[in-house]
């Protein structure tokens, strides 16, 4: 798989970037018409595709899952049975650029290693297909810029994979930024990290793949809500990274702590780790604290705002909530929320907070 | 006050050093004989000691509050009616010496400010006193070995104010370090911070009373917890503090996060403010989490070792455990747990955690 992954990784970013674009009627296929529903097709058949896109998309309203695009072949005929997928709406690698042509499949979902994003987002959008791409948008900020333009220029739409954004409690975030109940917001205190050590997923064994470490993986969901729990940009960063098990996570950190101010005079202290256990955000203002605990997880997230308890959402799947979201901005022209721009936006916080971690300097934006 | 204190701050160093020690005879006065129970004297009557010590000392079984040395006259009445003290136990601070005479007062519990804190043991032991003094142990870790001296030499016993080093949940976590029941402990994390910025109490306001911000005060907990959690000694600290409400909190810290390193390949990440509210010690170890949350209240504490909370201990005053051990110290003559030694290494780390943060550069032991 790594080597096939490789090979694409090598040959497509030459070959993805002619814009032959066909514009697919949105609602030829008369299913969709009637339902306006959007086809997707998962690129990328692995744990997160396979284990909660999928399923995802059996409860979404506006979107369902028409097609999939894969370097397994022998994960093909359980896939089409199990979704009811027609064999012209299975692609490989290969013929994947010929999807341009298939009405069916209006977005592609990229869920591929991380430093294959770039690769199949230039081609999807060469392709005429609107797309979501996983987070981290890729492994670096410069690929952020090259995919954006590409979808610009294609005039496609391009989301990224921030199923928080779309989360009730995580929401409630965001709204609390605004409105302010408790005063200022003064600190955030927030980690997110589990024990992924021995796990032998490309995620923490091929940094080529990963383009990093926790940081990438699940921390970089913490840089995030600390930018929209404050609906500000941060000002400086410090970071800390460690190693202690030399022979795991080839090329990754273990544990990364990093620091950020914003303006108004708000401090973050994050971390993320593969060999520890925590799974939070804390926000303290001049009148109360509030928060998620845990926070990032698929399900059972408990958010609470002084000692009560936010409302029970616990049955929303949050990747359904980010794709008929999604597909409605494509319905109705309007703008994404997780926007490439954002995503570009975390890869420069994340290569600061490598930076700051490598040199001991605050990187000041 | 504060004007009374400085002045004693300036005179009481010079003139405490005459270690004309008398040795009372412990078991002089017969009610105590019987009961073998220490005489105690509090010497601040402050929140604290009135809050907390003195109350305890309703529930200790081998000491109970004998006496009082307070430079506020105007609060004798109350205490003399509240816990039955008679006119010889009372002294001000321009008579403390003479306590050397009074067989009724086997320790003095110094709980003034921080920076009259060696002073103020130098005198008890002085005057033949057992002494507890309060966290932290000094401003410096220079006085700290002064005050250890003095006990040391006045043949009395030191015991240093670190209350959770007898609570039954930081027991635990003393014993988990030893036997490790989850392997090798990898990560700590840990936070103690409340809203702190706009109390009008010394510790907030007289940087010369106080030697810092909310790390002095009660980030001292959360790194003496990274000690007895680990059972090791910091290998390094990285440390960052912040700044952001310029009217409050003359000169300390308002944040401050710092991070060490101990063998093992443990790290640590830690916080502390007067602008947030936090509260806990969580332990990753490769098999396991456990810790506590809250963690370094006097009340209300729970302890979980994996998803199991620990045994409800609620009940326990940590002050009265605290003083009971102590007296039990002295009377076996045995060691004390929470030693002067113990708090002047905390002394150092915070004087390390200050350079740290002040400079940038990791400190290494």
């Amino acid at each position: 798989m790594t080597q096939n992954r490789r090979k694409f990784l090598k040959t497509t970013a030459a070959t993805s970037l002619s814009l032959g674009i066909t514009m697919p009627n949105l609602f030829a296929n008369q299913h969709r018409k009637k339902e306006k529903r959007l086809g997707i097709a998962i690129l990328g058949l692995g744990g997160y595709g396979g284990g909660q896109v999928a399923p995802a998309l059996l409860e979404t309203k506006y979107c369902y899952l028409a097609g999939i695009v894969t370097g397994s072949p022998e994960k093909i005929p359980e896939w089409q049975e199990k979704y009811n997928i027609p064999d012209k709406n299975v692609y490989n690698y290969d013929n994947f650029d010929s999807i341009a042509d298939n009405s069916d499949i209006d977005i592609v979902y990229v869920v591929t290693p991380n430093a294959l994003h770039m690769p199949f987002v230039l081609r999807a959008a060469a392709a005429g297909k609107h797309v979501i791409c996983e987070k981290p948008m890729d492994i670096s900020s410069a690929n952020c810029q090259i995919m954006m333009d590409a979808c610009k220029k294609a005039k496609r739409k391009l989301q990224i994979g921030y199923r928080l954004r779309y989360e009730p409690r995580h929401l409630k975030l965001m709204e609390l930024a605004k409105t302010k109940p408790f005063g200022k917001i003064q600190s955030i205190d927030t980690n997110f990290s589990f024990y992924g050590i021995n796990n032998s997923n490309w995620r923490f064994t091929d940094p080529a793949l990963s383009g990093g470490g926790p940081l990438m993986d699940i921390g970089i969901y913490c840089l995030d809500a600390c930018r929209y729990a404050t609906g500000l940009e941060p000002l400086s960063i410090t970071a800390q990274k460690y190693k202690t098990v030399m022979d795991k996570l080839p090329g990754m950190e273990e544990s990364i702590f990093w620091q950020m101010t914003f303006d108004d005079g708000i401090v973050a202290n994050c971390g993320t780790s593969y060999v520890a256990r925590r799974n939070y955000i804390w926000i303290s203002a001049e009148k109360g604290n509030y928060g998620i605990e845990p926070a990032f997880s698929y399900r059972g997230l408990v958010g609470k705002i002084k000692d009560q308890v936010m409302e029970d959402t616990s049955t929303v799947r949050q990747q359904a909530l980010q794709m008929d979201a999604y597909a409605q901005n494509i319905l109705m022209d309007t703008e994404v929320v997780a926007s490439g721009e954002h995503g570009k936006q975390d890869m420069i916080y994340i290569e600061a907070i490598y930076e700051a971690a490598e040199t001991g300097k605050t990187i000041l934006f």
